[in-house]
């Protein structure tokens, strides 16, 4: 997914240890595809029926996830170098197209019970909206610190990841 | 899928929208792909059993599928440069190759009904069969296209696939 | 799979058409892994139940196939060049192996009907074991033929798996 | 997974020769991945439901395994040359850290049988978590070994995959 690299001619041990952005990129893009592979595997139980209107969108959200690994690579390369703040923008750009898709495609499923299960409640569903709401807001809010301090910015990526494993709590059996 | 790259030495910003044609030839080609295969998916589903024709026909369309990230970073790499051209015409060739394959496929599986599922009714194969049609002529015709424009070329590929997303409609249970 | 690179300051319509030996040896590489994968499901198809040992030689298989896209990009980049003997040697050697590991993996699931489902006759574990029985013997020839034309040697390669696929005509239902 | 790399230049074959301990550090991951898989997939069948708990640390240890390709292409290239401690560090624990997981992800779901389906004997659990139990000691030691010989751990590291395919004799059916 991700290429790290190292330049012959200088200490390994100490090249290993600067590759630090590269790790905390890597791992922020990867625990991000997972939870929302995760969730998008618990929204999916919820649906009965798929359309092509569905397919579509999950077609273009699929599109986003494996575009990651560019500006994921790009945040491991230039962080904390001159270059940083277009790096952490796309990085940013990247994850807010993800959660805008992401929402359209449960909005769709989920408007009017559009293509939900019929033995599936009403407060499931409701459940999962409130989780999907302050999804785009927040990944919003990081591209705007990247402003002010790229590496905080990146840090809270890796926050939002977090914060919706244990909401994910609301989506539990 | 693509690798996009970026060298050290020049201000980011200014590289990452200088990139546009790869991101234009990256979205044609997931896009195209992913449209084959939800049409593949469906086509498949009309299909009562499987021999080994098919799965021989199906093997060479996976292989022009995965041939085509190495013509789309063509594409990506001399859009708008010298040598666009010869990037064209390989990137407009695999098309043409992909939709020949792809064409001659569904017509092994549905000429005479060889394949198809005794429940599925003869207007829903002359549905599909209607739909696969334009998509060599098509082709051949974006192939010509680059002899005067290879830009313009490349839009209409992106074209045909969103050709391709609502005449799926034709398919739609 | 396969990497195909082109550099810039040489007129690119001429490099695409002098890279005429990597698209020989991906199609090769991409059609004898296809039709491997073909005939394989086609043998576990016959067997009734799993053990250890089919798994551990499915992984050594599985090793192989995955190392195969190394020397298949050493064929490519040096085939009509200084050193293709030794890209060719290593491109056929990989072969071997695979037709030998290929070979244990069915004799260890066929003899004495081992893992054999009940109701597989014993004229169709006969007819698969006859098709593989040629088949180290023909990596091994094609291997010699490299000593003296590492081209033949690629052609060969490519002819057993056109041989493989009418030859599949013995597995088909 | 792992890229070989060859220099145009110099005399192919002997290149091929002296890239071993690339074939060697390919196999021992690719191997491992492999026994853990099959292993895996064992536990798998044990367990009777899965929780969000159980998906995360399994995304934790798909995320390690996800990065094993990194340090094998650092002992790949820094085998027997400079900088080889500092790659087999790297090696080394990254194994350390998939076994710690990957114990955590069994304890977690066998403890007082908190996910393992109901018809499973506690023989059956107790003989896993008895073959689980050396892992973490023995990649630790491993580890240790890198501060004398990064060869002879990485051969050790080896040793380990072999030493978990005839332990999984306890696993067999």
């Amino acid at each position: 997914m991700l290429e790290f690299t190292v330049s012959s001619g200088r200490d390994l041990g100490t090249q290993l240890l600067h590759l630090w952005p590269s790790y905390l990129a890597y791992a922020t893009s990867f625990l991000t595809i997972g939870i929302i592979w995760m969730n998008h595997h618990f929204c999916v139980e919820q649906i009965g029926r798929a359309n092509r209107t569905l397919m579509f969108l999950n077609l273009l959200l699929l599109l986003t996830v494996a575009f990651l690994p560019f500006p994921t690579r790009l945040v491991a390369q230039y962080l904390q170098q001159t270059g940083e703040q277009a790096a952490v923008y796309a990085y940013d750009a990247t994850f807010v197209l993800m959660a805008v898709i992401y929402n359209v495609w449960w909005r769709y499923a989920s408007g009017g019970r559009r293509l939900i299960a019929d033995n599936v409640p009403d407060s499931a569903v409701r459940a999962i909206t409130r989780a999907f709401n302050p999804g785009v807001p927040m990944y919003g809010a990081v591209f705007l610190v990247a402003v002010w301090s790229p590496l905080a910015s990146v840090a809270l990526t890796f926050a939002i990841a977090a914060f919706y494993l244990p909401s994910a709590a609301l989506f539990d059996r």
